[in-house]
């Protein structure tokens, strides 16, 4: 068979059964192939950071990888950004990118990019295919990176590989189970909760925010006053009512110090000691306090599921369920969307199962404690910082997760970065909903520029801060899209909107037009 | 001063007076000094594809080089497809790319990732400044690297660098006038025209195709027979009636390799020997043919229009303007919207001095020739392929050359990849005319698919190539961006739309609802 049939047969026999794309003439052959095997699925987005974050909530929700077909260098380019996103998350992709025939290479054809360094810094692994008979081989060799090492493998593929006999597919070896860390490890951990019970802080990240995780940490915690706490953002967190409420790391420095403050142990299970998210003057990288023991008892990749289940066990902290947040019953907020309206709504609107996509950024700071009454749920973050994360990742989830209500919190200036995204959702018919958080401005930056310059921006600096000039019309562009759209100015309208969303078969986007921010905004303590 | 300031003022002085931009925290010292400063203009987009495809726009027309303000790795990737455009078109741009501050890089937070890497592929220079007293100084060698190596220069700022005193402004270097070719390169170019006549071509390209290189190289070829040809994409082309026309040469590799069948000696002034766009299977990858001679008499960056004006000289071409096309008076075209159609609305309707901005890939095939008789203008091309260039190319020429009209000509699916940069030209009231030609697929990629796999897709491959399943409504979208919008099906109403559009002020968009195309397309030989 031809290489480009080697490898659809390789990905489809190795788990990877969807593939999102945006193809150019260089991945003619592989679309042929699609077309003759039938076998894995294609779904096209109109921009390939579209693709590439569509994959990252695919995996991160099927709990498999998902691939990516992509053009040349420039279209794996437009993709790097939620690469970028996918690889701190730790979700296995597989990109299959097109190269230029290999005697066209040396031509330097107008297309012609060095793709191997364009995909080194937003991959775990990289390889160019050399002969058509490598295909199958190299892309098996592909899924096991992007599972071994946890992020996204880019196999670049020359046309005439791809068009050319002598092919076979190749078998994809089982990837080993995640390692369970030392009993030792354990033990000390143990040892060092006994010793400093609330100012010991067990820090989740990974599959330990799953809902055995949780739960598992939650009976520690109960048993031994030891403080939960996960990273400021998270690949996959379960929440909701019943499940323990796990409090992240606050974003900013200043209440990321107090919130550690208190804090003589930090165990590390499947987390990285924190660092914040920028370097600001006068202050300290990391939100540590320096006299911290820090231990690492169970390193991302490893099962600190296993590890908080052990734990419990050797603390006697039984096996029943810790009580769960209770389930909350909001009344229905009135007047102008803030931060704390849009949380209070989504938490009574959304249903057990959905899915939350958050990058609202300032408008989503009350999102966590509000939702933690809130039916159980799953909460995706953007992973990276790399803005324009939440629709695609919505779109991918959604296809990765049938049957589930799929919801995109999203800024008004982040969503614009990846708008394409509701094309595919209207095409694929997705139970999405968006949820723009209109407040025409980056808001954020207001307040970084006010931490780093001491002012609040001046008049020659808010032209490259502020949107509102003039204002983006989300449901025009929405329905442009092929998507339903609904704009609503207050909670009230917001709650109706959303209850009619959550009926609905197929996408729409509530334009939540934002109360203007206080600033400095007020960040909840998540103590 | 502070290193951000000397970086704004080493701009300002250096000729660099406008700022593309879409910054973000690492960037907040930088917004801060344009704030104080006042001196360089910045332009806001919504992506950073926009900002550096605007850069290459703006630096066309203007002559001079555009600043761009950009994230990090992850914003900066996002503008590396336009990057890669303006490199191929040799567009001097600086890239101004905020970095975590020194001590935070080592944290690994986030957003950290190698910025150089990211950059090298897309840029001719790239330097990371090391301390706040090289912020001066490293701005100004940008400048001239910029200028000297035709390409982008990037130059990654750490916050912290941005943020302490101690820098100065530099003063930037002049930047040498472009080499003048040894004259017995004009002369061994005067022997084989003298000896070829009409086997001879000059294939021109860079700055050989403005005004007076266009005008001289027809009086050449008036006074000996000699063909003349420009590279099939070209930065930017002075035509229209009263100038020559100059055919480009066709884009698919078999009627290239008609076009040039019969050229004994092919003589490069500013342009590469040529090659086909991709690969095909058993085609070779240049239309040349093998027993052509290949002279270079000005290599790129050279100045190709002196060399045409010398060999006019030595070949007794006179100095009065050879005859150019005539003006000619088009019949308003009827029915369905085709690319002829199209064209001659255009041809009817185009100012002069109009900027035409094309990246309409199908649709666009018979626009160069039916131009030529038009009203005097300038053609943009999309250099180096990769899709996404029209839409911010237009808005940065219209910024770059005040007071002239501009039309983007795009394809529906290459229009969705910058889409944002509508909002852009709303937010400046710019004079651009976007004109979508709708024919809702990726209408080029069938017809790859044909010449490489010997057949038209299947039904399980056309889902990524087609754009209408649901349709996209253009119009809407641009009234959600706040530009105003018509969508027209029929060649008298565009010949309509276009009127009304070159009255106005402001951004206007166009949705030309295309015929459907045939397949495979006619490809106007351009003999």
């Amino acid at each position: 068979m031809k290489g480009a049939q080697a490898i659809l047969e390789t990905l489809h026999q190795g788990g990877v059964d969807t593939l999102f794309a945006n193809p150019g003439t260089s991945e003619m052959a592989l679309v042929r192939a699609l077309d003759d095997a039938g076998t894995v699925r294609p779904v096209l987005a109109l921009f390939e950071g579209v693709v590439t974050g569509a994959a990252d909530g695919y995996a991160r929700m099927a709990g498999r990888p998902a691939g990516t077909l992509l053009h040349l260098g420039p279209g794996l380019a437009n993709g790097c950004a939620n690469l970028h996103n996918a690889r701190r998350a730790r979700t296995p992709i597989i990109n299959v990118v097109g190269e230029h025939a290999r005697d066209h290479v040396a031509l330097d054809a107008p297309l012609t990019t060095d793709i191997e360094a364009v995909a080194r810094p937003f991959s775990a692994w990289v390889r160019t295919i050399g002969e058509p008979a490598d295909a199958g081989p190299d892309t098996a060799v592909a899924i096991v990176a992007a599972r071994t090492r946890c992020g996204p493998a880019t196999l670049i593929v020359p046309a005439d590989v791809a068009w050319t006999e002598g092919a076979s597919p190749a078998v994809t070896p089982a990837v080993p189970v995640p390692v369970r860390p030392a009993k030792t490890l354990v033990e000390l951990a143990a040892s060092l909760i006994r010793r400093h019970g609330k100012r010991c802080m067990l820090l989740l990240a990974g599959g330990a925010l799953g809902e055995a995780g949780v739960s598992a940490a939650a009976r520690v915690a109960s048993a031994t006053g030891a403080r939960l706490a996960s990273e400021t953002f998270n690949s996959r967190v379960a929440r909701g009512a019943g499940r323990a409420f796990i409090p992240k790391i606050p974003y900013f420095g200043e209440p990321a110090e107090a919130f550690l403050a208190d804090v003589d142990v930090l165990l590390l299970v499947e987390s990285r000691s924190p660092v914040n998210f920028f370097g600001y003057p006068g202050r300290r990288g990391t939100p540590v306090n320096p006299g911290t023991q820090i231990v690492t008892i169970a390193r991302a990749g490893e099962d600190g599921t296993h590890v908080l289940q052990a734990l419990g066990e050797l603390l006697g902290a039984g096996t029943t369920a810790a009580s769960g947040t209770a389930s909350h019953d909001l009344a229905r907020p009135a007047g102008p969307i803030d931060a704390l309206a849009l949380a209070v709504t989504l938490a009574r609107q959304l249903p057990e199962g959905a899915v939350l996509c958050d990058e609202a950024i300032t408008a989503s700071m009350a999102l966590p404690e509000v939702l933690a009454g809130a039916a159980p749920h799953e909460h995706l973050d953007l992973m990276g910082g790399a803005i324009g994360g939440a629709l695609p990742l919505s779109t991918g989830a959604a296809i990765g997760a049938p049957g589930r209500r799929v919801v995109a919190v999203s800024g008004d200036g982040s969503s614009l970065y990846t708008i394409q995204a509701l094309w595919t959702q209207a095409r694929e018919n997705l139970d999405v909903t968006t949820l723009i958080c209109a407040n025409r401005s980056y808001a954020i930056l207001a307040y970084e520029h006010l931490q780093i310059e001491g002012r609040l921006p001046g008049p020659n600096a808010m032209p490259v801060l502020s949107l509102d000039r003039p204002p983006m019309k989300f449901a025009e562009i929405a329905r442009g899209f092929g998507v339903e759209a609904v704009t609503v100015d207050s909670a009230e309208a917001l709650d109706d909107a959303l209850v009619s969303a959550m009926q609905r078969r197929g996408p729409m986007l509530i334009e939540a037009l934002m109360a203007p921010m206080s600033l400095p905004p007020k960040v909840p303590r998540t103590t």
